[in-house]
């Protein structure tokens, strides 16, 4: 399994992956799922993965291609984000069209998804999901993160904590926290964490960072999550339970 | 969907169902999935519902009847709650059994499960899980709470702050907010919540509360969460970011 993030505020945009993937639990690896593909000072573009392995592995592999030999049309010359969207969209239909029967005819799946996040200049900083099928959506102002993977677990932190005024270094680590309840709630999602921070209209990557198992700070983030999670459990204010006298009462509005 | 969870601490049992069932997103009712069959002094059972609502309402139904008709074999005669347990499974095989192919034939999911929560005098109080399969597990030191429906965005918070240690009021606090969780991230989970709090080896329900909409307390736990939740990522160490000179050095390893 898979967790990556993308969260897009009025700063800029935030993108965070684990590194596990699995072919069933008795075969656990550890793969990069997110691509920084930028030209410094020239255009911002990371991609994240997740999904069937040897398809992504296949589109990002097709993407690396055209950037050395198609100089007319690859992730550096294409001139808006949605213009990119659409084709690693349509790389990905390619794949698919190549493997996905000999895939399902052992009941593979074949599915995957992209988070594509970035700047291009004249544009704003956007983040785009890129479904299996080819076709996407994006982030808004109203709704300011993007998922793939095992999103439901990491969700509601960012649900409670996220919109688009939130300062960047406040979404990375809301990213790092949402990563890490998935990890704890599901092993299939492991370290180590890449981490990149982008603040916009500056069309290169400062920020960014690999936190590897055991590393101190996660531990640290970890630990005082922790510690104000069960200072609010015991900051709040006891139930007012109802009382009643006899079973039949119990539950009857 | 559903969301229901049971806790069995060494103090006792905490029980929790939200109300909302859904037949796609424009058919949404509420229904009672919290359902108190204890014999108030002699023995503590309750059951939570989640799935194929009219199975689920046929189990059900048919555990009535027994209860009326059955004098000899049901949830107040049998003498174990492995015994009730399996007493539960086999009436769900019964349903599954009559109705699961006529469902099967339009492709609707007849997949439910139950969790089964109480304690008989002679026992520790227990709590199953009860598969649409009818077979069932149960709670242990180690693994305190067991979830059915839409389990995920209230399972963090769980694994976070729940043991066997755990007080049985923090536990009930722990479980309103676990659902509170999951109502706020996927909206087919709703009001109103059903909550039961049993203290071992009172053999009688004392504590229970139906919060609905809007409820003063539900909006009280929901806004101390989220200012803790704030406090928390005010008070997180600043994350100490890799500094790169060039685009190269990004991300390998």
């Amino acid at each position: 399994m898979t967790y990556c993030l993308g969260i897009v505020t009025r700063f800029g945009l935030v993108m965070a992956a684990d590194s596990r993937t699995n072919a069933g639990v008795d075969y656990i690896s550890t793969y990069q799922k997110l691509f920084d593909f930028s030209a410094s000072g020239n255009r911002v573009v990371v991609l994240c993965t997740s999904g069937n392995l040897s398809i992504t592995q296949a589109v990002i592999t097709a993407l690396e291609k055209d950037l050395k030999f198609k100089e007319d049309h690859n992730l550096h010359t294409i001139d808006s984000m949605e213009g990119i969207a659409r084709y690693v969209g349509n790389k990905l239909r390619e794949v698919q069209d190549r493997d996905r029967s000999w895939l399902e005819r052992d009941s593979i799946d074949a599915r995957c998804s992209f988070l594509l996040g970035g700047q291009l200049h004249g544009e704003e900083a956007k983040l785009y999901l890129i479904y299996t099928q080819g076709n996407y959506i994006h982030t808004t102002k109203e709704t300011t993160f993007l998922q793939i993977g095992e999103t439901k677990y990491g969700k509601p932190i960012l649900d409670r904590t996220l919109n688009f005024d939130t300062p960047l270094e406040a979404a990375a680590k809301c990213a790092l926290l949402s990563i890490d309840s998935t990890m704890k709630s599901n092993i299939s999602v492991g370290p180590p964490i890449d981490l990149v921070m982008y603040e916009k209209d500056s069309f290169s990557i400062r920020h960014q960072l690999r936190l590897r198992l055991g590393d101190p700070y996660l531990a640290k983030i970890r630990k005082l999550w922790e510690t104000y999670v069960k200072k609010a459990f015991d900051d709040m204010p006891d139930i007012e339970w109802e009382y009643y006298e006899s079973e039949e009462d119990i539950l009857i509005d």
